[in-house]
């Protein structure tokens, strides 16, 4: 997916079907109000522009498996595939295989 | 369409139509609520001053195929054509050809 | 125009009939809900004052034609000539000639 | 109009009567929603204070004509006179004569 | 009144009553609808902390008369008398003698 | 009460019974409306990191008397004794004895 | 816990059941508005990125108990253990042992 190359602090994410989630061993209640959702990153901006004028490197990486808000999020369909792009804030944890 | 001279991170950019988007392999889902606008940059803006006093260079450049915000953006038409004219932070990111 | 001396990054801007502008080439569009208004730039302030210390200059001069949102700014009246005061940041583009 | 010595970045300004404003050849429309009152600074700060730790000093001094935001002022009345208190940000320019 | 030192930007001002304050030639209007308050500085906080570690000390001292907004302050009472505690941002100005 | 270690700018009050109000000499009028609360500091944090990476210490210390405003604190139970939580910005000034 | 890498100054904790937290001692009172949560920190991000560039470390670290705010953090479960993900600020402090 080297189609999108997000700017600044913004990710491209390819959210995971609840089949996959399931099988990872990372179960989010149905109750919780604000439970996060799963996905792969597959592509990331460079990072912000501080007062300084240098850039704020993001920490997730292509490949990375993220937890993130299911809010704020903008979608978008490539090759028939869905992904989110976001901003690395709203992304919570990176999950560790 | 040199017209336009952008302020600081603003951008000109030239929506794509419909027709073209799907002709470059990429879907926007009508379900989407926040789903991003397809669009060519025309012009751009030095950048915003930092409390440094120097400028943050933009990371789109002319001629950049881009996903933006359809919302926020102030639409003008200059010799018949509609541009959009929006700030960068607006703009999710590049299309890769 | 030299009567008024706007204070750091405001801006003294004097709209253009809507004759002037489909004379210029320029069409802003009926339809378009945050259409900009065109003007030309009668007087500028110095700039803000940023953390460091120094002023953010600002880009558009004395005699710049300007593309910039019709609201939030002042309007005042000089010798029967209708005038309006902005900050910098609501100009969206100079226009060339 | 000595009695007051303003803090920071706050102006005294005494407001100027509709009969004076007319004879110095500025108009403000009634029709206008947002419309500057025009007034003579009396008194002004010694600046805010930036993050490097130095002041900001005003543009203003005492004695100028300016136009300023009617909204946000506060007003007090000494030996029978009306002035109104408010932040440089709300005077919108300096009126050369 | 040396039993209170605020903090950061905190100042303790006793208000002036109604009688002084037509004493000493300042008269706030009652049609006014955001009319200052005047009182006597009787206690201030050593300043804020600014982003490079300095404070930012305040421009009152013990013992200036000033005019305050009547909002947003706290209201204690000591030895019977009572006092206004708020931040120095809500005080217009120091009333000269 | 060295049970809690609080973070950042936070500050373990125990508040005092109004029993304890009257005798220091601190009388808080029932008619304020946003009258404080007073109480003694049982233990603070190491102070918010600042842009330039170092630490703003706290003004209050274990043991200081201070007023404090009874909205936005977060209370807890230890050992049967209530205490509350809050930012340091939330204390208005130590009493001094 | 190390399925979960947290991203800047978020945090992973662990939140202990309420027979857990009677027999540390600490009592929440149920009639408190905002009455903080008690649990265990299973995972830490490396800090949020300052102005300057650097990061700002976490106070926590893993295995401590802490107080923080019900409020505002994301719930997921792992392998049948459910986790709350929340940003450092949100913890009010640290329960030393």
């Amino acid at each position: 997916m080297s189609a999108l190359k997000p700017l600044a602090d913004k990710v491209v994410i390819q959210p995971m079907e609840a089949e996959e989630k399931t099988s990872g061993g990372i179960y989010l209640p149905d109750s919780a109000k604000k439970k996060p959702q799963q996905g792969k990153v597959v592509a990331v901006g460079d990072g912000k522009i501080l007062e300084n004028g240098e850039r704020a490197k993001l920490s997730v990486k292509t490949g990375d498996s993220v937890l993130y808000s299911k809010y704020g999020g903008n979608e978008v369909t490539i090759d028939g595939v869905d992904y989110t792009i976001l901003e690395e804030d709203q992304i919570y944890a990176i999950i560790n295989n």
